[in-house]
């Protein structure tokens, strides 16, 4: 089954205490497609301006099942992000932020997406994501991103949105801002009660929490001897996650935490290499390598004596 | 068999946002204590000043296999600290620290403690630490604990106790602070480089890695909705892992990974109460429980299609 993303696709200029890159592929809708593509076909919906290197896009996505039929071209120059990770790469310095084209994005989903089964409405305007949301039939399962400037500004509109979500993502800091709830838990079942069954918190380098009514699921960042830049980190995981699920179409318990594994896996790779170039470089193989790296993190038998 | 533990027997005066308590008690040697004598008889080594409660210590741990034989009773007041929490219950801020009696402490072990088989050399001034070593037989697996101000003052004694001892349990921030790495797998192979087989780095509520020459193992913080005080979790924590490896006597790499899970378990009673209250209250089917609830939290099944 096939997953419709809405996110940005922008151009990032990145610095790291391990070097730098310029214009590089960017953007929530790029990690996530670049991610997911492994596991499932993808059709992303974003908007690119007139300066956007489409063929460097084209030329990246070539050969992943990415359907590239929702990207707007409109006038104007596209998002760009310019960023900075010191040596605590848990945290990005925005150096700038020029949102060019998608400051006037609304998304229009092509009639042929119009029956996505798994839909994962990226980090954009609340307003939008739940227009999204009436442009799409009955989804197997949707889920949201979003962040603090949201948060902060449209608060009502991301609660609305709440009620038509399956599940959202937010990092810990976000969960805490949207709910007022310093705990993790508490904040879950916070943003429960108002609509998704499923919460997944990202810690970051520190991993990533599955909450639902019944049970809570932790899976760590996978440990890497050389973060090279996390940008994308984020976006990759929800790839992942949502790409696990589109390919096995299994809503389990068992499956939603199979995929929590993937979405860790695919940001553990992300972060390997500026932009997507890690993303588009690796093979099933080594995927299925990491999973199992993943199991043996983590793994331990109980002394049931 | 029993664990031998040299700390520091203290009195606490915390403040968190949800209450404070005064005077109770407190010190690595009595977290250790009163968590590893769950799982088997502990030896206790330290030092306190005329004016300890000794009588309610002695009521507290009347019912544990703890012996306080090694308990030196010196002339002068003991060691207090006075530390407060606010919401991120990840930072402890000091107050104050009298170091009392404890700053001219010289562990003498027993005779009848000599041939402990399992030595912690809690944190203290690594010359003591080394000093200890010296008197004890030759122990099964000695496993020490330092902090800043010692790797700060005293390197060139933690670098010589590194080649004494068989496992180090440090936080993340004392990690890059002695090796200088600031990646954690970098930092632990440094440490190993230097005697250690093994290297425990805690990361407080973002739960803790094992490394071993050949392999890593993650066990998270047990997440709680109410943490109530944070003090004394690392004590408990090493308390939990050396009080299970002496209860079973096995090193290898499946037991040592249900260590760092039985130590994860009691750093997470160890902050569901004010000093060492929950530790003294919970009864073998606690742990149990709760080592079965961290074993759900972690795992999922490979999906190996």
């Amino acid at each position: 089954m096939s997953v419709l993303v809405v996110g940005s696709v922008a151009l990032d200029s990145v610095e790291t205490p391990f070097g730098k890159a310029d214009n590089v592929l960017g953007g929530s809708g790029n990690f996530f497609a670049a991610s997911a593509s492994h596991l499932s076909p993808v059709q992303l919906v974003g908007v690119i301006g007139s300066d956007y290197p489409i063929d460097k896009l084209e030329r990246a996505f070539a050969s992943r099942p990415i359907d590239l039929a929702g990207l707007e071209h409109a006038d104007g120059t596209s998002f760009r992000w310019r960023g900075r990770y010191r040596h605590d790469l848990n945290v990005a310095e925005t150096l700038e932020t020029h949102l060019g084209v998608f400051s006037n994005f609304r998304p229009k989903i092509p009639e042929q997406f119009r029956n996505a089964p798994f839909v994962f409405l990226g980090n954009i305007d609340p307003r939008l994501q739940l227009d999204v949301l009436t442009q799409v039939a009955k989804p197997k399962l949707v889920a949201c991103d979003t962040m603090n400037f949201w948060i902060e500004s449209r608060r009502a509109d991301i609660l609305k949105l709440l009620e038509h979500v399956d599940l959202i993502t937010l990092n810990d800091a976000e969960a805490r801002q949207l709910t007022d709830e310093y705990n993790l838990i508490r904040a879950a079942r916070w943003i429960m009660a108002r609509g998704p069954k499923h919460v997944v918190i990202k810690k970051g380098e520190h991993g990533a929490f599955m909450f639902t009514a019944s049970s809570i699921f932790f899976a760590p960042a996978y440990p890497l001897e050389a973060v090279f830049d996390p940008t994308g980190a984020g976006d990759s995981f929800a790839g992942g996650f949502m790409g696990y699920l589109a390919r096995t179409g299994d809503m389990s318990e068992a499956n939603l935490r199979r995929a929590v594994v993937y979405g860790s896996a695919m940001g553990s790779f992300a972060v390997e290499k500026f932009s997507v170039d890690r993303l588009l470089e690796i093979t099933p193989a080594d995927i299925k390598s990491r999973v199992a790296d993943f199991h043996r993190l983590i793994t331990f038998e109980q002394d049931l004596a």
